[in-house]
């Protein structure tokens, strides 16, 4: 369904140190940023001389229960929530990563995407590594495995020194937790100082969670111990030029998160906001289509003084579960999850907020809905600009055959819509309103601009998990895996990376 | 949990006669009054001459898969959603109710509590019926297994004239799909046409989803006959006062759904508008307790020009599956499912707008989480009047003991809660916002004013669900059951009732 | 499959009064009545103010565990097991049925046929009846609510009184466990005493197992009610000859078990030594069909002098789980079933010993499996006549059309089976064996003669339960049922009865 | 309990080549070697191009549907399953153990344990080795991508030559099904002809299943290669004196196997015929103690003339999931389990055949009882000599303490259980029956005469599974570990080694 088609984030990373039950601390930071992942969840502890481990598919709430929580005892560890989508679920790959090495045991959770494991894999296999997973963390545990340091973040430096791309990271080793953001900084990592000790998170949503005051932004390039003595930081890679992800700002990251001293809310209001600035147009009244256009919404009417009307309303009952109907009643499941409210809506001109259009279908049917009930005018503002290329960094878009702007101009869009008018928020506008705009962040999802080239494929074998049919229980589904000899290229290809 | 605190509606009911595949619709409509029951779901079809059910604990899609759905043929059927609280949980008590009687199979759903069914149970018991749950539809179901009438509207005229009390319910006998409310409307019910049939639900919004248009509200004492010939309808019962429930608007009812030609959505904007009016304050932002106190918020963000912000983010990741924490925790759980950016709400001086305080506890933890991000004054607007007393038709409120406003003063609750400054709306103002005011609606949980008064106890055998513990699975908790002598009256009792 | 088409057992009952923990010493009596009922299990129990109740679909051991039975106090109690087939699987007939009467909770668990169920339930539903299963023990309820008499156990007479066909039941009511058999004694029904207190059950194995005593057989139409004063006896029903069921003692109950003095295990040596005597034949070795044929096999080798080998080797892991393989490798899973020993019997002559020939499906491919590993001659010895006719007394036989031995000749069954020789054991031999032989018991599924004569349909109304699909979860399965109209008679009528 | 605290086998391993659907023949193969494992199973099999693979906890029938063996194409394949022992439940060592190499996809199943594996995970984590898994198989995985051969056959043997111990192996790569058998043929491996190519198991049983013949045993130190052109064997290790585990013979392996030519069925006779020649008593009945002593008790009959009586009643139902009763309440499961049957025993004189008395207080409680129901004298044979030492080559014993005999005489032991006799075959007699007897067999469990020393400790990380409580589902269990700092020897060790 075009509905479960929106972009998905790879990952979500949080760690601890120095808090009792530190479990339980990262079990609801976890839960803080299940909104990063949905397909599995994990934590791994350690009590200095015992490393404890649970993974499991589901969401959180699903993986974790008082028991288990229990089975996991130690003031420090690190969790990882992980993606979801059709292909590519296992448990095998279900994060931390936890290994036993000559180091002892090491634990990684990841987020990003690597864009030389292709020839990382091909060399680790040729010293005659096995692998047994498809994630990233895999490979940089194999890394730190051949390292001959002695200490552990010489093991990770050594590590990370020879892989390329996107990476947060998080390492349980050697009774340490250890974070890492790859030079570019594509992927957010925040560090936080709780009550007794020290946390870091992918988002700051989960330091509050915690109980963590958030302390600053782990750098591009930064590595962070959290031990006994404190917290230090390592910044071993020569300086390159920034490249956040603009995307977690106006679409991934909870808008209670803040970067750069600015929440996320502020942020896709001032988007809302700009909008309303550069494309105004006359209207009864501003309808976010919840809950993605929602606080754009806020700004685009607090800009231009038109009303703001929540009149669509957003059933969250309806999830993954609801029996997909024939397509012909596709309607059905569009208007089950947002159905407007007509009395109301009746007869008024109508502009719509949302944060992107991606195949263009849900959007086309929401709009034949809100005309069905005799909404005069419709005009949609999408506070980015149009996504028109795949990301090599993390995220999971759709194929570029299958983002409408891709393929169609904005007029095209408007008209395939049915739309009286339809915007986007220009790069230039988008990139002003985002604190340090183009001198920090990558757009290259927007401008096909691409601060790192990948390599053309992944080598020589892909170990990829099959797709299950519908209803099998979670168990069962656990550890069916094809290892397929290809070679391919493309957005596809990263969905079996985290 | 106080979380799980609030007021629980009792039930939402559904039916659909003449539309190919039926059952498809039910399970749609059922979906869009989950909000009026999450405990259990069930559908119930005909084929004319075979009657198919199906029930479950659960949400409806928990419920209800495609192969399910596809063993329930027919092109009419009812169906039911009920809610959830801790101590009645059992498949025993799931609707539709369904039995084997002379006229053939009834299947019957109810929404309301019946006032008068210690009597009943007697009477009924002392001709020598068999009782195997305790909701109210199985009373009805006896007595109109004991009518001696062909017709069974006629069964259901004499089973109703029998029952006083709450009930909105659709019944599928005899090949046809009634709907009848009680004399004083207590719980709302409407009609609607679809492309081949027609359709009856709790709320219209039910409506949208089966594709029907609204065609009216069924009046109060009213009976709609769906039926071969189209919709037949008796009105068998003396005119009383009508006294529907005003906490439907206000508070349950599903904001696109649409009362007397407004939607609730308006409504509840209204009730923000009026306390603006009756309680103004200078603010810097005007911030809804999500999503209770969304739509007011905006309707008190309209009338003061003072900005609306959502400023506290709910996390709906965070549902009853979370590991409780210990007591001193319990502000890790309030803040996970309800975090204020603080960032953005430091320095300020903010509205929260919410529908209503139960307890008080959460109430207080939020705004002591508020003044602990540094927020400089916290106002808090009700959109309605305090609860202070327990409703007998149908609404499942803690006991008044719990009710902090029937106990506490409005300045003892600012005061306990810790705010600058707390209003609610007046009875009077509420009233007059409501359409049909108070002509046409029962308020004794605000007012103590009660249109029909209950027997005083429940009579000589209560039949209720064992509280089973925590990790049972559920096809274990089905069937487990306690027979308890007792005899007692008050909110408790109504646990038991749909 | 074949393997799955012997003839099943309706149910076992048993019931414990005076000992605490009773649920426990139920759930341990159950356990050892497993073999009459893999479909559902239940208990109910009492502390004589509040009664208990928890049923489940599955074995005794999936449907209990230890939380569970401590929610189940009291010092009294009864259980049931049910049976299975794939047509009739519901919580709704799962037993013991319990629900609330006038005179209060009352539990029935019933093992049998009646056979004027529909003129029972036309009559009880014309007088307001309402029917929520289409077990037997729901037709007894409603006869015993209706009773106005105020002791239990003259509520028990009047019901009885009006039912005719097979029936032990137990019932927990108003304190006290009671348990009665039909005038015919159909089925088995036996009492015990226990340390403190007294027990029933429908065999003495489950008097072992919940350390009672056997006292005695419980006699054809007594009544006894275990109460505070010990066990009293009712004996109110005029006297019939008596027919208890022979296949019980060839066929169901455990070889354990004891009827008369006698034990089962020794009555089917007993039958085994008969025919021996009856159709001697020389062999190398005489080898049961494992498990069914075991102890006749025992008596036949002693009598004969050939050697007793179990040369079959019987695999305790295939179960109903099994996948079923496509029709032409139904061979695989009869072999996985019953793997004959190659090297030991490749070139031997062997008499197998089995207590029943079905369809014959199943003998041939294992006579064919045991031709195919280089068995010389292959005789068959059946330790008990040909069944040729259904049981309407709670046995549920395969169709008559199914029965091979109603269709064919003991010669024509031979040469499909491809044997060297096959005999059946006579009815006059058979019941010479059995203790009270032809006085005391019926043999209608061999010999047509049945005691007492059904009624013609079974009325208005059949409630059925839906066949469910393959591998839905239980509690989906829990209540999907069909009510069908039909009128119609013989054996698959009886699957819907316990 | 004692109940479960029998020696358990490892693991039981199939491996097919050249049959369509060869999963369904590996489902079917696993099936008949369940007793040899019933915590977990798996499947891997290859198209060629790709491999598939599917493995989790539980039995066969649990583990596998028709839906997922259908995920399972290609006609070659391996399988696995593993025993279950409270402590060791993980699905990390669930087998076959499948990883991607230099080579490609390796997958591997084992039965046995090596005895060298401190030193070998100690050199493979200095090399920079990761290990997710406590299974010898990870070792042996790792041991061949190591390898530089480009034949798989020649990577095998490289991986082979450095392991010390017992082992028999399935491989699955590079298209080819491998059998490998330890240099002393500790655990069983036999090659067999299927009609279009061929296949591998440890005990014949599973070649009737999938419909191949016998063809003969492994060699000890042989490898075969099952591949396009037939199969090829190679022994590139030197001879040594072979040691095959004589407790398959008289206890694990199942009775329809073969071993030399003869059944396993006729060598436990022979052990019954061979103790009661060299104790033979006076007595009624010998009676087995089911199943275990059944085909003992056969031979013991036949050689004494006194009758063989199955007197003590297995009851199948009662397996791993009964509720555990209070200590004073053991007798109810051991009766539960074996029901002696009161009638028929009472004033006999017995001889009890079994296989083994490990701790001896289930025995000494099934003592008692019969000595409760009026048994006259109770005489006991056992089929093997007392077990008094640890196996170091992949049976899970109790630990020395926990043996009777390794601290009892065998009158101390007869005392004990209150018998008026006891005896056990002497290893002589004992070697005398299995077929080449003392030349090719181990008897360190009864003898402590070790064929090889295993190292003094597991090396410095020991990974190991963390018990897990009652009742979790099984996907929650499925990746909780341990990594455990320890240094220990002794029997316990062997728990975490299939």
């Amino acid at each position: 369904m075009d509905l479960d088609l929106r972009p998905h984030e790879a990952c979500g990373i949080v760690g601890v140190f120095g808090e009792p039950e530190a479990a339980r601390l990262l079990y609801v930071g976890l839960h803080s940023l299940q909104h990063r992942g949905q397909e599995s969840a994990g934590i791994a502890t350690t009590t200095g001389d015992r490393t404890f481990n649970h993974r499991g598919m589901g969401l959180v709430s699903e993986v974790f229960d008082p028991a288990i929580i229990g089975t996991l005892p130690g003031d420090r560890g690190i969790g990882h929530v992980r993606y979801s989508t059709a292909g590519s679920s296992s448990l095998r790959n279900a994060q931390p990563f936890t290994a036993q090495s000559r180091h002892g045991p090491l634990s990684v959770g990841h987020n990003g995407n690597l864009v030389n494991t292709r020839s990382l894999r091909a060399e680790l296999e040729r010293e005659g590594a096995l692998f047994q997973s498809s994630v990233d963390s895999e490979i940089i545990l194999h890394l730190m495995a051949r390292s001959t340091a002695s200490r552990v973040e010489d093991q990770i430096v050594e590590a990370l020194a020879q892989v390329e791309g996107a990476y947060s990271i998080v390492v349980l080793a050697d009774g340490k937790v250890i974070g890492a953001r790859d030079p570019r900084g594509f992927r957010p990592l925040v560090l936080g100082r709780t009550p007794r000790g020290s946390a870091i998170a992918s988002e700051s949503c989960a330091l509050d969670m915690v109980g963590a005051g958030l302390v600053r932004e782990i750098d591009p390039g930064e590595i962070v111990i959290l031990e006994e003595d404190g917290v230090r930081s390592l910044k071993p890679f020569p300086s390159v030029r920034p490249a956040a992800c603009v995307f977690e700002m106006i679409y991934f990251a909870r808008p209670d998160s803040v970067f750069s001293g600015v929440s996320v809310y502020e942020i896709r209001k001032e988007l809302g906001r700009e909008i309303a600035r550069q494309n105004p147009v006359p209207a009864d009244m501003v309808v976010p289509m919840p809950d993605s256009g929602t606080y754009a919404a806020i700004g685009y009417a607090q800009e231009s003084g038109i009303p703001f009307e929540m009149a669509v309303i957003r059933n969250h009952y309806v999830g993954r579960t609801f029996i997909q109907p024939a397509s012909e009643e596709r309607s059905v499941l569009v208007r089950l999850k947002h159905n407007p409210i007509r009395s109301f809506l009746e007869g008024k001109r109508v502009i719509i907020i949302d944060d992107s259009i991606v195949r263009g279908t849900t959007s086309r049917e929401r709009i034949r809905i809100l005309r069905s009930i005799g909404v005069r005018e419709v005009h949609m503002r999408i506070s980015c600009p149009p996504h028109r290329h795949p990301c090599h960094y993390g995220i999971d878009f759709p194929s570029p055959g299958e983002l409408i702007a891709s393929t169609h101009s904005v007029e095209e869009i408007r008209e395939f819509l049915n739309l009286d008018s339809l915007a986007y928020l220009s790069l230039e506008r988008m990139l002003r309103v985002i604190p340090g705009g183009g001198e920090r962040f990558c757009d290259a999802c927007f401008s096909g601009d691409y601060p790192v080239t990948p390599e053309a494929g992944l080598g020589k074998w892909v170990i990829e998990a099959e797709v299950s049919e519908g209803r099998e229980p979670a168990e069962r589904r656990a550890d069916r895996r094809v290892f397929a000899h290809r070679d391919r290229t493309g957005p596809e290809r990263r969905k079996s990376h985290a």
